[in-house]
């Protein structure tokens, strides 16, 4: 499996592959030209320079040369695209037991599901890398929440995309956590508000290229302090991610380096019997199935 | 009134102020060094070089150098932010009247009004220049529509901002046309995907600095083909400027450059009877009463 990442030493944030033993492939140092001349500046630059430089990233994977790779312990990863352009595209109450377990807990029983996806965005700037505290935003909201959901980044520009066409525009996969405050996402109507609070969106720990996994069947898990919360798969989607780009692309032209998300399945805390808010110092660790886990820690107090 | 602009001739996008005979002084040219100096690289960079900066532009504008003043006509207006760092930032039912037209349309007669500001993005490639052309997203939406609203631009770095402060993080005001793919806002729940459309934010002409003039209360209106279709005052916002900057900016950081459109009053399109949508050729003008005009045209079939 091909690891991208993004990751920071000494020298500052730089691409790279993770390599079986763990170690990163340092691609700047490793690249001589070709297809990555210009691509190893940052992550956006590699989805940009298109599957030609995808491939010789994995040639140098096979065969990394010795003097590009660092020692294992000298890096931290970033997340892999530490700064979108823009807005990470968000699709909310995607997974249809994620929609019961929310009427639930507003005492409607007879859930009626999304007919459209429903689409709103986080700052780019609340992306955080794997490891990165979490806020608690005491004071700001009574009820922190965490949201495991499949990542999808986009490689290749397009409006109007077919449901055929969908996965064709897509770099990669890779984890991120939809952290809610959820009285403000009720409290303002559109979910902005609760959606977007600072460093709300922990991302990572890489991205696997689109062909090495059938991201639409895969296994995901959230685990808060070791517990099981949330465990499903992503072929419950309502919406798959061929339908989200689909909708999404409608009159709005996607471009590289984009990030949605993709919505998260049943079993967040505000649903839980009683109730369950992420506390200081919890460790909300997310898993899916061919890619990882990202974990991050809400700030202890 | 001082007028910040970008504005681009075959030399390319640069910042500059338009003078009293509607010439523009090319600040990169005008500048000497001093509080100017790497200010004027864009507006970006103008806004976050602080009030100094504005002080030395000011003082150019008052007494420009002939050579920085560029012939008439031979310059063309980019928005004055022409591609934000992240989405733009909307505020949606923020005029009572408009509240009560939207929910006429929807058969609901007993208004109530929002008690949190609702909040969504426009992504920020959907910023267009004044005079653009707006795609008229055929068999994309049935129902496209105009919104003019107050831009709210960010000065200074911020979060948990007062009421009291909140104006102190201004750097100054602008015009934006909120295009609205109405059918498309209902159908998703979410309102990002009907007010994202590729092209859907006309934005400018001109960024009017905050101390001079009272946004606060002043006359907003839009007409389209000539006709007066929106005419109201800033002071009817249910949750005026200081509030929408407080509200925004709980447990989320505001950056220099934020783009913040505040809502648009009563009169859009949907709500007349019978309901008017926005047909190719048309051309719509915004005013607001202290800043200028905003004018776009329907690309015509």
């Amino acid at each position: 499996m091909t690891k991208l990442v993004t990751f920071t030493d000494a020298k500052g944030p730089r691409v790279g592959a993770v390599l079986e033993d763990g170690r990163i492939l340092d691609l700047s140092a490793a690249a001589t030209g070709g297809a990555l001349a210009g691509a190893t500046q940052d992550m956006l630059a590699l989805i940009e320079a298109g599957p030609a430089a995808l491939a010789a990233v994995r040639a140098l994977a096979a065969a990394p040369p010795p003097a590009a790779v660092l020692a294992a312990g000298s890096t931290r990863l970033l997340a892999p695209i530490p700064r979108p352009r823009r807005n990470v595209f968000c699709v909310g109450r995607n997974y249809m037991d994620h929609v019961a377990e929310g009427d639930r807990t507003r005492g409607i029983t007879n859930s009626e599901l999304p007919k459209f996806p429903q689409f709103f965005t986080k700052a780019p700037d609340t992306v955080i890398a794997p490891d990165d505290w979490i806020p608690p935003h005491t004071g700001t909201t009574q009820w922190l929440d965490y949201e495991v959901e499949l990542a999808v980044v986009i490689g290749t520009t397009g409006a109007d995309i077919s449901r055929e066409d969908a996965l064709g525009h897509v770099f990669g996969w890779t984890i991120g956590n939809d952290v809610t405050g959820r009285d403000l996402q009720r409290r303002y109507g559109q979910w902005f508000k609760g959606k977007s609070l600072d460093r709300s969106c922990p991302l990572g720990p890489w991205i696997v290229p689109a062909d090495e996994l059938d991201a639409l069947n895969t296994g995901i898990r959230c685990f808060v302090n070791g517990e099981k919360r949330q465990d499903s798969n992503t072929s419950k989607m309502i919406f798959d991610v061929r339908e989200i780009i689909h909708q999404l692309s409608i009159g709005f032209t996607l471009n590289p380096g984009d990030v949605i998300i993709s919505g998260t399945p049943e079993g967040v805390g505000y649903a839980m019997v009683p109730p369950q808010t992420l506390k200081p110092g919890d460790v909300i660790r997310c898993e899916i199935d061919g890619i990882g886990t990202l974990t991050n820690t809400v700030q202890a107090a």
